[in-house]
């Protein structure tokens, strides 16, 4: 059966990584090369808002060495959003909206590249596409530093992210090991909401037990104020120091994110709750419980798009994976992700594309398993290290300018006509 | 005349930077290279605190691999601190211990890698040994992220934290580009307590009107908060977003810090004060007054370890000071620091080596002069490009190891006996 002819249309959701554009690239270019299926390619500028909205941009027509620069360009070129969808009942107009636009300007593709809710979105559009008899297929292209999918190995984004966060924290881990008679404790916040991966990340760097981070605190195990302030005394007279990681989604045995309630265990000569983020409520207790000085880093939305020392594997699989979307849709694929799967016989890492519901992918959500935890639940596995050392592998490729700084895509995103009345 | 015979100690003091270590290679290699001279070379563990205590190790008994590579690993192999030396007569005590320890080990050489307050302890030793007849050099090699010191053109360590300054900016600055529909605006603060050399260097990035950050707040320019909400507003409307370099040291009209000083402006919904540094003011205040959504990063010590993404200039020239620190001292110099000298013709960039008195530099302070802050107080001006553009160029060699990850040195630091009686 000859595959099913008209335009594609490619959106980036969700907080932006170092390699989601390498998957965008991978979209765009493998379209761009097969012109008798795909009859054009655009973005949707700021993921679904765009579609919404009808502000699409023809990736034809934007330099190719740009788009092929994507593969070395972090954050979403395209534009994102965090604009969730809801069910198909309570959000239906959005969705015929959706379709509308794109009957209007004949799209059959549509590549969604993100987390679980753009995978839920992918589903019902694909869905309600079905119900109507409009003959489109939506697949999605996984992407979330937080590594927290269902159905993949990993996720394009988190190999970067951990690369990154790893090295941070050696640096800043000799750096409190080089003060600590002054500053003798660090807090490193990193990203992870709900999942503990990134976090779990700077175990890579621990090559001896005196190494940082002394302590990692996973959103997976209950932060126990009494506990910690023993790890962190223990610390002290181990090494002299404490240098302790932080994932941002600690949470205290009652379920409460650390960062709301870590007021409960730290209030200030007046009396008043800590705010700030769960790094700065281990900080603060710190001070207060131990009595040693410490220091906070918060790395925010700097960590997730590091291209400058971003993960070749990562790069790659990523690009392979938005590749892989455009050639299973190709074959009449709908409806489903790309996923990441590991060659599980003993030889060296290999990677290679499958392909997974997009429902079964919107409902789950991977938690860091109790495998890759340690004892004390503070630190991380042999099988985590097996398991994270072979993504965070190679130097991504850069581009750089003569002012000596990285050179990054930019698209002009230049949009085309509407045909459509306007939204709302 | 034949230079003096005898003992060399190396010490490292205050913060680490990604070059600290080569400027102690630099002192090093060069000492031991000169064996007729320098009969042995001992590395003060935690600055001079490391004397004090008589905790000395000699560096000729550790791996040459392992020194050589300090030249590509960041923060303090020595160990640091931030024992502040008072006046000759308040702490005579400790000056007079430092010189017992010295004389002890027939120590003839001190080398000091540090800021304003190692080249003051330095200097106070060197006029001590002279005034209690001890023959003894006292030389004083640059080191600050701050770039703060003065009868310096620049100075090592302030090349690679401007890079990975600059660079995060940029990919944070992608990051709130791409995701502005939702997190409208980003503050990223950096370090630099009194001077605004780091905040400024992330203008480098800025290639056109559009690019982050929109906004540099110095701690040379008083934060006047209707005029920053003003700034913001514009940013906002010309762009749909706002980025915020905030320097840690930004200060309000009367001259408090702005992280002390922020509870002013934004109190929470129980009437409390907002707490946390600077950057973290910022972001409460864009929230309060602006009413668009705001996050924070804090790079922390992350940001002045980087060697990950250090400059090959400043790396190349850090060693450079150390090893002119040791030949002028072979020569019978003392009470110098080395100063970074820039050719002053229209030539490109070049860069040799001076000598100030080390009481010059301790007693300066070197702000952003006038003509490097652009006329609204919130950016840069070309000026300044022209300056600090050089200082970034190059990527500094990176050893990686097996696992992937950045090797850096290790020392063993194998104490040497003790020949005095303990300290206090």
């Amino acid at each position: 059966m000859p595959a099913l002819k008209g335009k594609a249309v490619v959106a980036q959701s969700g907080g932006p990584t170092a390699v989601i554009n390498a998957s965008a690239a991978g979209v765009i270019q493998t379209c761009l090369a097969n012109q008798d299926v795909f009859t054009g390619v655009y973005g949707s500028l700021n993921g679904i808002l765009g579609t919404l909205q009808e502000e699409l941009f023809d990736l034809a027509v934007e330099d190719p060495i740009q788009i092929d620069r994507l593969k070395r360009s972090p954050s979403s070129a395209l534009g994102s959003c965090r604009h969730k969808l809801k069910d198909l009942e309570a959000d239906r107009a959005d969705y015929e909206r959706i379709l509308e636009v794109f009957k209007a300007h004949d799209v059959r593709y549509f590549f969604y590249i993100g987390g679980n809710d753009s995978m839920d979105t992918a589903a019902k559009l694909g869905r309600l596409a079905g119900e109507t008899d409009y003959e489109m297929i939506a697949m999605g292209v996984p992407k979330t530093i937080d590594n927290d999918l269902a159905c993949t190995d990993h996720c394009p984004g988190y190999g970067s992210v951990a690369k990154y966060s790893a090295t941070s924290v050696m640096e800043s881990g000799r750096d409190t090991s080089a003060l600590y008679t002054h500053d003798t404790c660090t807090v490193h916040e990193v990203m992870g909401r709900n999942a503990g991966w990134i976090a779990a990340s700077t175990g890579l760097v621990r090559r001896s037990e005196q190494d940082a981070p002394h302590i990692i605190l996973l959103p997976e195990v209950p932060f126990v104020i009494e506990k910690f302030v023993a790890d962190v005394q223990r610390s002290l007279t181990d090494y002299k120091q404490c240098f302790i990681t932080c994932g941002e989604g600690v949470k205290t045995p009652d379920g409460q994110y650390l960062a709301d309630a870590g007021g409960q265990f730290v209030k200030d000569s007046f009396g008043h709750t800590q705010l700030g983020g769960a790094g700065e409520a281990v900080r603060a207790i710190v001070e207060s419980h131990v009595g040693v000085k410490a220091r906070t880093n918060l790395p925010g939305t700097a960590q997730r798009v590091a291209m400058h020392f971003a993960s070749k594997t990562d790069a790659d699989e990523a690009y392979m994976a938005g590749q892989a979307a455009v050639t299973a849709a190709m074959e009449g694929v709908s409806g489903k992700m790309v996923t990441l799967v590991r060659n599980d016989d003993a030889g060296p890492y290999a990677c290679t594309t499958g392909l997974a519901d997009l429902e079964d992918v919107a409902n789950g959500e991977k938690m860091l398993p109790p495998e890759f935890i340690n004892e004390s639940g503070t630190g991380v596995t042999e099988a985590f290290i097996q398991y994270a050392r072979p993504l965070i592998q190679g130097a991504a490729p850069l581009d750089i300018s003569d002012d000596g700084l990285p050179l990054y895509a930019c698209l002009d995103r230049t949009l085309v006509a509407k045909l459509t009345p306007a939204w709302r």
